[in-house]
């Protein structure tokens, strides 16, 4: 079965999920006006919640979901609001999921300062729960976080990243914050360590996969309506897995050529040349098959878990990952 | 005895104060050679180290300064750094203490990502040494000061703002600091809960007159080498304290024209003619004596503990808050 949409593998979790964005909405509140308008303008914006799917669908695999693993939910998805509206001020982004971005209506200062805001309140959350596990593993994800983007800011500059640098960059910028759903998740409901290693790698292996399926997109497929436009990796200079691929593999010249073509940045890029270029050498298929890879190993990872419902909405979840088309 | 310099009242700890050095240097150390970079370019710029010294002297008032003291001293610091990393972004600042600052140098993408880091690593610190106290009080910290920040931000667009809400915008996002600086610092060697909350009032008072200290320098004194210039909040359409008294006293006409002095924003204001018009009301006298009516409160908190050096020191430092001229 093709998986188009992840309301086919979310049904098995509808009133959780519904309990969940009850609480999202209720952890945005606030006796300060400016960050309620705030807040409200961000639950107009409908994300995936992949996050919180993969906190919801984990607790599930290792027992029960209860409350904490709603806090677990709510938490992530506030640091993963927290860094979007960061990330907007990193990005100079005009627009996010459709909308125009917070810094783009309100100015990078309010963009900064409610990306701590939410970060505080997630961590809020889990120091009244007491959910001091939680912590332990968020906090290192942040600094991950922070670190990958930084580390990506730092190639992106000298246009000279390798995969393996790669590699590092997205396990920290995505995959660190898909593994700690899926460690958070299953913590919620077990305390079977071997359970909560294989989720935790299912997760790092699933975010991987994810992020080299983003990075793709923005070599193949249409123009997007919603999301970053084609090309806009490399209109900021962000050398990919399919272009660190295709450079690798045509002559010097070739790939100097192609170099300095990316070099000149933003609209004075030929992105056609650029994405051509990757298509002769091979490297959106080169990057698909990696991301293959990357998914079977997140598949693999849940062979310590009997077979059930849960399980296959997780295997579904990677097949999505990869087959998503924006 | 006027005390003119921090390192009056330091060389109590003096040693201490070498330890935590080493030991907040040593926080900054990354793989990734860009936060290395800054890390080493925000080591160069010393600040007063105000909180540390506070954290310091809270746990040697309380006990023995130890190796949770450290801890949190080396937290406080980092996530104070974090948000004058994160300032500068909201203020759009392109110097820092004399320096340029690091959005300025590295524009502002870096230096979201970096405040994040810092933040992140303090965070880190406490977990790592189970230091859950310390989290719960922290959280509640970041909430409150990226809150403030926000409120203080909506009342310049509306150049409303009143002694009540600037009361409550100066507690959220810089007493809060210093209140939890000596919560820490006291947590780390006693858990007597009279003195941990005597001490916690004691960082309010002390926060309160150090904010309104500096409101005022931004009305007298000549322009500052570091730091900000004179006016710089007037420019900002900040209204603090000595401005808001004298709106209030000056009659409909006059408060209008200074307001519309101040909406023009920028270069346009005319500064000088705010300052007059502040000193023609006694908008300064009537702050030097909130401030000191808080710097009283804050001795009044130490009451409870036995006379001392470190309690003496306590004392100058206030004496040091209201009286200092940068």
């Amino acid at each position: 079965m093709t998986i188009n949409k992840l309301s086919q593998i979310t049904h098995l979790i509808e009133s959780e999920l519904n309990q969940f964005n009850d609480r999202f909405k209720k952890s945005l509140k606030s006796n300060v006006s400016l960050v309620d308008l705030v807040a409200r303008y961000i639950l107009k914006q409908k994300g995936k919640k992949i996050r919180p799917v993969l906190v919801l669908l984990s607790s599930k695999i290792g027992g029960e979901i209860n409350e904490r693993s709603y806090r677990g939910a709510t938490l992530v998805e506030l640091l993963h609001t927290a860094t979007l509206v960061h990330d907007d001020v990193v990005d100079n982004a005009e627009t996010r999921r459709g909308f125009p971005s917070i810094n783009a209506v309100w100015k990078n200062k309010v963009a900064v300062l409610m990306g701590d805001y939410l970060l505080s309140r997630g961590l809020m959350l889990s120091v009244e729960g007491d959910d001091f596990d939680f912590l332990r593993v968020i906090t290192n994800t942040v600094k991950r976080m922070s670190e990958g983007e930084l580390l990506q800011i730092s190639k992106t500059r000298k246009l000279d990243n390798d995969q393996e640098t790669y590699f590092k960059i997205i396990s920290d910028k995505t995959a660190s914050l898909l593994s700690t759903c899926c460690e958070i998740g299953i913590r919620s409901s077990t305390t079977n360590e071997d359970k909560i290693i294989a989720l935790r790698e299912f997760g790092e292996n699933l975010g991987m996969a994810f992020q080299i399926r983003d990075d793709i997109l923005d070599f193949i497929g249409t123009k997007k309506i919603f999301g970053k436009p084609l090309g806009g990796d490399i209109k900021e200079k962000k050398l990919t897995l399919p272009l660190i691929y295709a450079l690798k593999q045509a002559s010097d010249r070739e790939s100097k050529k192609i170099i300095s073509n990316v070099k000149s940045g933003g609209k004075k890029v030929q992105v056609e040349d650029v994405i051509e270029f990757v298509k002769k050498y091979n490297g959106i298929d080169y990057a698909v098959k990696v991301s293959n890879d990357f998914a079977d190993k997140a598949i693999q990872c849940l062979s310590i878990f009997e077979a059930s419902e849960t399980k296959a909405a997780l295997e579904s979840l990677v097949s999505f990952v990869i087959e998503r088309k924006n």
